[in-house]
């Protein structure tokens, strides 16, 4: 497998150089692995930290700036990040109004964040944290008990950084990420596994001609392979899965996902079919995001979020947010 | 080869559907194929149509919006729309200011524009035309008589896009984004090659371990071949090819683009390469800009666009923009 990479060993502190380059609004440490909104910390405000395994990009190192989190610290490729980074990136951002961690459902990404949340509450930081957890694939995978975290951190982060821009303390903030989480499932599926630049080939085997139905952001296994189904199939398939878990009675958010490697043209058409189920099933969309946010390196194939909302929830995602990877507004 | 869509001859709807549904903020003529921004035409100011064939997303349509373009042409994958797509665009955004048309240096585009051109003015639109050639690879391609447009279109239609957006004359829009092209050179690499719907198989034949120097964005020939090299050679090998005929004597904006299916984990770390030898050769830059802006479908690799600017180009690249790709400021 051909990548545009040096060796394995040095692919996330060269990114982080020339996101570095990119991005001077971000004050970005190379060797200690945190990326920081330049500003921080922003007196008053209740700061937001997330992180994960590298590959997911823009996740989250893309979405660090005014609006959304305050500070991400990723690890190496699928990896999760150590509990030193994330104390260093709390005590970069925490203003004195505390700090929320942002967490996917990962065991060793759980694990390493509680112990950051205890070493910086020694250091004197409130710290809060909430556990994304909305893939209706699988419970129990290989790298989670419970549920993967996937396409709702992107909700998570950018709403509950609206809240914390909005000046509201820890508790709302948290409550706020909490009810995004519960109020938001995915579905995922590959056309294609991906290829970490440690291993070198594809982290699983996906024989041509088939898909894989219920897939994480790390290529580890969904709920079952079939012969591959067109977008239309999918998209019927993706959605009934979600709405399995969750009756919206209110609009929802929509984020039609690309996992990295599938073309903005095929999202786009997928979108058209995902908004057509969502039609048919009567369920309102309030406002839909198509795009690669939360991907799987060079993983072929889509998920889909959605997002239930209500007005509080819709303003907050409706603020302004400025950041690598997503911004709008003022 | 497996693609996230129902049958190739609906590719170019489906995703025009799709994309309706995301953006409110664009009027979307599925049936002709035209994308307006809504508010268009605002009074008094140069509108700026575009297009080309489709699978280059988020170019074209991607970047109609306050800004940048007033509308956009999508042809079928890889084929140039045509006059009369092109004849409704410049009807529907002329406010009596005239119409800059910007066309990549691809055979058919041309012709096409150049019909267009003619039929509008039969109709009383004022039409002028810049072509974008950037690319120094090669001149006379599978698909070009002399140089194709590639990155450079990027930056041709953000700048002139704001020169018109400040209420600039037609002439001066149009100079504008001649001297932006004129300034502007691109060099670009396949790590592999790219699959349309309609073909299903990959349009050129890239062994496993070689990668092709100077490729275009429709998976034509590029110079050479060559057993695959680091991020940092090939670094070297491009952006020495762009200072083979681009002298910068002033400071330059950089584009480092993803051709489609090459995470942005491996951009951000060929930016790291290519701010490197910039360094080196002593030429100063201005902004960088990374991610995956003039793809070529699913092909990966990526290619570097520089351009020298002065304070007016600069000042142009840094005004407010509000397109579906590009976004930036109020």
């Amino acid at each position: 497998m051909k990548m545009l990479i040096n060796v394995a060993e040095t692919v996330v502190a060269d990114a982080l150089r020339g996101m570095a380059a990119a991005h001077p609004e971000l004050a970005i440490d190379v060797e200690n692995r945190v990326i920081v909104r330049r500003d921080a910390p922003v007196a008053g405000k209740v700061a937001l930290v997330s992180g994960g395994g590298s590959g997911h990009e823009p996740l989250h190192g893309g979405f660090v700036g005014p609006g959304m989190l305050s500070a991400a610290c990723p690890g190496e490729v699928f990896t999760s990040p150590v509990p030193d980074q994330m104390v260093r990136a709390a005590a970069a951002v925490d203003s004195g109004a505390g700090v929320l961690f942002i967490v996917k459902n990962y065991t060793g990404d759980v694990l390493n964040f509680d112990m950051a949340a205890e070493l910086a509450e020694d250091e004197g930081v409130q710290v809060a944290k909430v556990l994304v957890n909305d893939d209706v694939a699988v419970t129990d995978s290989l790298f989670t008990a419970g549920r993967r975290g996937t396409g709702a951190t992107l909700f998570v982060e950018k709403i509950a950084g609206a809240a914390a821009e909005a000046g509201m303390p820890l508790e709302r903030v948290e409550a706020i990420a909490r009810r995004v989480n519960e109020n938001a499932r995915s579905f995922g599926v590959a056309l294609s596994a991906c290829t970490t630049p440690a291993k070198g080939s594809p982290t699983f085997d996906l024989p041509g001609g088939e898909l894989e139905l219920g897939i994480g952001i790390h290529g580890e296994p969904g709920r079952e392979r079939r012969p591959m189904m067109t977008s239309r199939e999918i998209a019927d398939f993706a959605v009934h899965a979600v709405l399995e878990d969750l009756d919206p009675r209110s609009p929802v958010l929509v984020l039609v996902n690309g996992m990295g490697a599938t073309p903005l043209l095929e999202l786009y058409g997928f979108n058209a079919e995902v908004q057509r189920v969502l039609l048919e099933r009567g369920v309102p969309v309030a406002r839909t995001l198509v795009g690669n946010y939360v991907t799987s390196l060079d993983m072929a194939g889509a998920s889909v979020t959605l997002c239930q909302v209500d007005e509080e929830l819709l303003r907050l995602w409706d603020a302004p947010v400025r950041t690598a990877g997503l911004r709008w507004g003022r």
